[in-house]
């Protein structure tokens, strides 16, 4: 049995049920976060705890009790038995339930809260010899920088590359490469590490942010700078990060074969730097 | 005790029982549209059913028995004795609950169909006196054209202009208005009628093509143009509309007062018509 968190409950995911009205399933007025547990803690939780609160902000939905979100995902992770296995936490905030209508509820109505945890099964094959990526337009609202579960365009955009056998949907906005359906792009071009600077056009991913300061204490030069579709070609090495994905090196980006194909050293090096990292941390 | 329909079945509202993982509450892929009843028939059920269809078949959502949406809609009013008062109808129908992940689920799983039913009290001050309005940039997606559940850029716009005693908040794309946050917009300047066209920055509204209709039938002259904001001061008269709004006139755009800040001649030719319309098949 699958244990979740529910409005101040911990109960069978079977016994979670989401009102017709709740604003979320209306609105996709909610916000949420996907959480890595690495068998004995979670990656940088407090990076993800920031982001939830400034999403809460931004959207002004008040869940008095946001610091608890730490402490219910360990439970839910003991609770579900997940202790010594990699595991994710999904944890889901949306503005709770009222008649429908456009504008907010009162500020009475609760806000809903869900988690749940599940096993996970890192994707190492991607990581060790690369993924194929699509690139296309970026047809998402103007405030990607919100977690927000508006997400439709990203999914629409995901299948048209799953599809395919591509492994994930990198946007273009204003011939600028932004980032993925659901992760950041990095590249390397003249031997520095360029990625869309945060704005309203990009999430500002937990691992994205882990991977600039690791390439920085690496000396590796970065350059916060959106790279134009245009200059594909002088892109020596590419990866895409998120929460389960890590560092995944990108080898075929828009149908143009990156490098030679395989992924590249700069790349490699930061990989390493992660998983080391990861590894250290556990064994602490 | 409110009825609604859930999955093929009557049943009490309360017992609806959305799932955690339904693709409506964590991606808001689904779409919806909203029927007013008029004490013995719905508004264009016609239009209402093709636009339910064609935002259906942009999302790739199989929902076999759209047909009976009528039917469905019509049971949910006797069923909760709204027969003989106005009344509206909501149904949404998304890509059905299975495991999270950005991908389409297989294609074996059902849509969620849910619909509801309530009694409604139309807004007769504001169509008589007009309504003023916010103009805001539209920080939407690409595919407004598309009647989807991703409504978060709509509710977070209109609660700007509601908080600020204003009744639309209306969208402004590159210097040129679109429609509102969950209306369309028509102007009168030099004696014409003018709407954004239909295109991915606007919903084809049900209202909106009826309007068309009836000032063409009144021989009113029609350009179906963008209406750029800088062109403000030659609109002479503006009203929006929708489903529960009809025509309802706008006497302040923007901190503009149009015309002499009272609901226009020609907007007043229309409403009559609709009205009239509406009032004939009634008695028909």
């Amino acid at each position: 049995m699958q244990i979740a968190y529910f409005n101040g409950k911990f109960l069978s995911k079977e016994d979670v049920k989401i009102s017709p009205d709740d604003r979320g399933f209306l609105f996709a007025d909610g916000v949420y976060e996907v959480v890595r547990w690495y068998e004995g803690f979670f990656f940088d939780m407090d990076s993800h705890l920031s982001r939830l609160k400034r999403s809460l902000r931004e959207l002004r939905i008040n869940w008095a009790e946001v610091d608890m979100f730490p402490a219910l995902s360990h439970e839910l992770i003991k609770q579900n038995n997940l202790e010594n296995q990699p595991a994710m936490i999904y944890l889901q905030v949306s503005r709770g339930a009222a008649k429908r209508s456009h504008n907010f509820p009162s500020s009475e109505v609760p806000p809903t809260v869900y988690a749940n945890a599940w096993g996970f099964v890192p994707d190492i094959q991607s990581k060790e010899s690369g993924i194929k990526v699509m690139l296309k337009e970026d047809i998402r609202w103007n405030r990607c920088d919100i977690k927000s579960v508006a997400l439709l365009a990203n999914t629409l955009s995901f299948q048209e590359a799953y599809q395919v056998g591509l492994q994930e949907c990198i946007f273009v906005r204003n011939g600028l490469i932004t980032e993925g359906s659901h992760s950041n792009i990095f590249f390397v071009i003249d031997g520095m590490l360029c990625t869309h600077p945060e704005s309203n056009h990009i999430l500002s991913g937990v691992t994205r942010k882990n991977i600039l300061r690791i390439a920085d204490e690496l000396g590796i030069k970065i350059r916060e700078e959106a790279v134009q579709e245009s200059r594909i070609r002088f892109i020596k090495e590419a990866f895409i990060s998120n929460t389960s994905a890590e560092v995944t090196p990108v080898t075929v980006l828009g149908g143009n074969t990156i490098g030679d194909g395989v992924p590249g050293h700069v790349t490699k090096l930061i990989q390493e730097k992660f998983d080391s990292e990861v590894k250290n941390k556990h064994e602490n």
